[in-house]
C-alpha cells in the first residue's frame, strides 16, 4: 500500500470525520444512568449505520440483558490473519456538568483538541477503527486481513454483559489477535504500545445508624454518628507508608523483575510535568515505588466518592442517618478480584463497631491483564505505530483497567494488542473530556498500516 | 381569669387553629435555600396578618440584610409586667424529599400529630402564642401583662441579623421576661421547663488536590485522595473515649455539681425508650457521662454532613478533586464559639498534611445559656405548666442551640423562660417532622395561663 496516498486520503477527510464523529457523541450513552437506556440503543444503531456505510459486512445488534452489542465483520482474506476489533460506545456520566466549557455531548475543536464526552474514551477511538477500514476500502485496496468487530455499552459499568457473550460465541469471534484502542499514548506524539493493564475491584462501603437524619441538638453526643465511622474506617486502610492495609491484600502481588524496573525508569519523565497533567499538590503514593510503578505495577484502594447527611448550601444541623463511600480497588497480576473483594469484606467485619450497621455492596471488577511484548501483532503494531510517528514506539503499562482484556485472551486463547491514542491528560473521566486531533487522524493511518503489517510479516492463521 | 371557660373556648377552635397553621406551614420559608427569599418575606408578612388579627398592635416588619424581623406590641397594663415573646418563622431545609410520608409544606394529621416542616419548630410554636393572646382578648379578659413579640427568619442559619437589632432596639424590646417556645419538653404530657441550652460553632472543612476529578486508573496511587486525608482528619476529632481531641478543647468547661448530676439522674430514662426515640442501633458517648449528661452539659462535636467525588447511582472510578465535611461542635457553659472555631482552626493547620490544600470556614456561632431557674417569671412558668397538665413540671437543659438566648439576656437584662412544647421524637430537622395535637391545644392554654400567672404573683416591672 501507498502510505503517502493513505496519508493524503485521512488528511482529505478531516471535516467529514469530526462532523461524522460529532454525530456519534451528540447521543448520551451514559451506561451508568438508568435514565439513559433509549440512548444506549440510539448508539448501538449508529455505530451499526456507520459500519455498513464503511462497507462492513453482517453488522448485527446482539440484545443482552443490558446494553445491545455490536458486531460486524469483513471475512474474505482466506490465507491471511484475522483481528477482532473491539471498543465501547458507552461514555462515563459527565457531573459535575456546570465544570464543562462547552456542552459535554457538542462536540467543540478548541485549539489541537476535539472537547466531549467520549471524544477519547472510547467514541474517538472507536470511530477511528471504522475509518481505516473505509479508507482502505475507499482507496481500493485488497483487505490485508479478515476483520471482526464487536463493540459493547456496558464497559463503564464492568462489561457484565460481555463476558458471556464472549465465552457463547467463540466461533464468531474467534481470531488471531484482538486490537484495543481504549488505552492512553505515553504523551503528545509519542507512540506507545501498552502491555499491561490493572485490574479492578469496586464495591460500596455503607455505615447507619437511625432510620433517618437526628436533630445533633437533641441526639449529638449520645448516639454513633455514621459518618465518624466511615471516616475512622476509611482512614484504616491505609498505613502510613501508603500502603494498603487489608490483610493478605499484596499476598499474590507478582515481584516485577529489575530489568522491567529499569525500563520503566528510562521513560521521559519529571514530577512537574506528572503534577501539570494531574494539577495536584504533590507526588505522593506507596513508599519506596516511583510514580509510574505506583500507577502500573503497584495495586492501589482509592475512595471514588463519599456522602452522607448534609450536602447542600448553608448548614443544617443533623446526625446523619447514613454515610457511603464508594470504594475502588486497581489490581496487580496475580491478585485476583474476587478474592481481594472477599478480603476487603472481611476486614470491613472484623473493624466494624458494634455501635452502627457496616455493609458491602460488591459492584463491579475486572481482572489485571499483560500482553506478551514478543507476539507478532505487538511487533506488527509497533511497526505500524514507527512508519506513521516516526520514531519506534515505547513500550509502556497503564494504570486503568479494561477487564475485558483478559476475558479476551483466557477465552479466545487471542492476544490482546493495546494500541490506544488516548493522553494521559485527556480527562476522559471528568469534565472537559479531549481528544488531540493529531492523534486522531494519525490513529486512522495507523490502524490502516498496521493490517497490512500484520498480513505482510506472514503472520499466519492460528498462531 | 376563669380556666374552665379558657379551655373550652381553645377546645372550640381547633379545627380553625388547624386550617391558619397549615396556612403558615404552606409558605417555603426555607432560610438556607437562597432561592427560598420572596417566600421569606411572604412567610413574615402572613404571621404580620395574623398577628393584627389577634388583636396585637403595632405590627411592623423590619427590614435587615437578611430576612425581616416582625414585630408587634399590646402595651396597656401600665402596672404590671412586660413579656417579651421570641419565636422563628424559619424553617429547616426538606430534603431528602422522599422520605417524607406527606408533602413537608402541606399540613396533616396523622393520629394524635399534625406532620409538616416547621409544625414543630418552630412555625406551630410561633403560632400557639398568638393564638393565646387572640384567646384572652375575644374572652374580654384585661390583657394582664404587657406584650411584646418579635418573631425572625433566620434561626435555622444562626440569627445573624437578630443580635445586632436586639443591641440597637432595646427600648423597644426592653422586658421583664422573654419567653421563648421552641424546645422540645421531656416526654408526652411531661410538662417541662428548659434551663439550659447548648451552644453551637459551625463550619466546613475542605480539602482539595487536583482541580477536577481525575480517572482513578491514570492517577491513583500517584497522588493523595482528597477523601482519605479528609476521612483521616475527621477519624482524628475523636479518641478512643469519644472525646473531643481538639486540644484546649474542654479548657472553660464548667464542671456541673454533683446535685444537678442526680438531678438529671432522678429523670425518667432507659435506653430502651432513648432508641426508641433516636431509632439509633447503640447508645454511644462520651465515657463517663449518662446520655442525658452527654446531650445537656458535656460539649460534643459531629459532622453533619460529608461529600466529594462521585455521589450518584453506579460506579465511577475517579480521584475526586475536591472532599467536603460540614462540621458543628455543640457548646456548653463557660466555652466560646469564637475561640472553639479558633482551635478548631489552629489544630487543623497542625494536623493538615503537606500533599493537599486543607481550608476551614467559619460558618455560625452561638453562645450556651443557662435560666437562673428561681427566678420569679420561671415559678410562673412552672406554676401554669402544673394547672393546666395537671402535674408539676420537671426541670431539664436540652442539647440543641437557640444562640439568641445569650443575646436577650445579656443585651436586655432579662431572663429567658424555654417554656417548650415540642417533643424529643419529633424530628425537628428531619423528614415527617410532627407536632402532638395535645401540647399544641394545650400550650396555648399554657401560655394564656403565664401571663396571668406573671401579673397575679406580683412580679414587679423592673424586677
Amino acid at each position: 500500500m501507498d502510505y503517502m496516498k493513505l496519508s493524503a486520503y485521512v488528511d482529505s477527510r478531516k471535516r467529514e470525520y469530526l462532523d461524522e464523529l460529532s454525530g456519534i457523541i451528540r447521543i448520551e450513552s451514559v451506561s451508568a444512568d438508568p435514565l439513559k437506556k433509549k440512548e444506549m440503543v440510539r448508539c448501538a444503531e449508529a455505530i451499526s449505520g456507520l459500519m455498513r456505510e464503511a462497507g462492513i459486512e453482517n453488522v448485527e445488534l446482539f440484545e443482552t440483558q443490558g446494553n445491545p452489542l455490536v458486531y460486524g465483520e469483513y471475512v474474505h482474506a482466506d490465507d491471511n490473519p484475522t483481528v477482532l476489533v473491539y471498543g465501547h460506545y458507552d461514555v462515563q456520566p459527565v457531573d459535575p456538568l456546570s465544570e464543562w466549557e462547552t456542552p459535554p455531548f457538542e462536540a467543540a475543536v478548541r485549539g489541537d483538541d476535539l472537547y466531549a464526552r467520549g471524544s477519547s474514551d472510547d467514541k474517538g477511538q472507536l470511530f477511528m477503527h471504522l475509518k481505516a477500514f473505509e479508507a482502505l476500502r475507499k482507496l481500493n485496496e485488497n483487505m490485508p486481513v479478515n476483520l471482526k468487530y464487536i463493540f459493547e455499552g456496558e464497559e463503564e459499568i464492568g462489561s457484565i454483559h460481555l463476558e458471556p457473550f464472549i465465552r457463547s460465541h467463540k466461533d464468531l469471534l474467534k481470531a488471531d489477535a484482538v486490537v484495543i484502542s481504549d488505552t492512553a499514548m505515553y504523551g503528545r506524539d509519542i507512540p506507545t504500545i501498552c502491555y499491561g493493564l490493572r485490574g479492578m475491584a469496586y464495591l460500596e462501603l455503607s455505615v447507619s445508624n437511625s432510620a433517618i437524619d437526628l436533630h445533633s441538638g437533641s441526639f449529638g453526643g449520645a448516639i454513633e454518628n455514621p459518618v465518624h465511622v466511615l471516616a475512622d474506617i476509611v482512614s484504616r486502610l491505609h498505613d502510613k507508608y501508603g500502603r494498603v492495609t487489608v490483610p493478605h491484600f499484596y499476598d499474590d502481588v507478582v515481584d516485577v523483575p529489575n530489568e522491567e524496573r529499569e525500563e520503566i525508569a528510562r521513560l521521559p519523565y519529571t514530577d512537574a510535568e506528572f503534577l501539570r497533567q494531574s494539577g495536584a499538590v504533590a507526588v505522593y503514593g506507596e513508599y519506596g515505588f516511583t510514580t509510574n510503578e505506583r500507577l502500573w505495577i503497584r495495586p492501589t484502594l482509592d475512595v471514588n466518592g463519599i456522602y452522607g447527611g448534609f450536602t447542600g448550601e448553608g448548614a443544617k444541623t443533623i446526625i446523619p442517618s447514613k454515610a457511603t463511600a464508594k470504594v475502588s480497588m486497581r489490581l496487580v497480576p496475580d491478585q485476583k478480584s474476587e478474592k481481594i473483594l472477599e478480603l476487603f469484606e472481611s476486614f470491613i467485619d472484623q473493624i466494624a463497631p458494634p455501635t452502627v450497621k457496616v455493609t458491602v455492596r460488591k459492584m463491579h471488577s475486572g481482572e489485571p491483564a499483560l500482553t506478551p511484548i514478543d507476539h507478532p501483532a505487538v511487533k506488527a503494531a509497533s511497526e505500524a505505530l514507527e512508519q506513521v510517528f516516526g520514531k519506534k514506539p515505547y513500550f509502556i503499562r497503564e494504570g486503568g483497567s479494561i477487564p475485558e482484556v483478559l476475558t479476551f485472551q483466557e477465552a479466545l486463547g487471542t492476544p490482546v494488542v493495546l494500541l490506544g491514542f488516548g493522553l494521559p491528560d485527556e480527562k476522559s473521566h471528568a469534565p472537559n473530556e479531549h481528544l488531540y486531533l493529531r492523534h486522531f487522524y494519525d490513529g486512522i493511518k495507523t490502524i490502516a498500516i498496521l493490517f497490512e503489517k500484520l498480513s505482510s510479516r506472514g503472520f499466519a492463521p492460528g498462531i
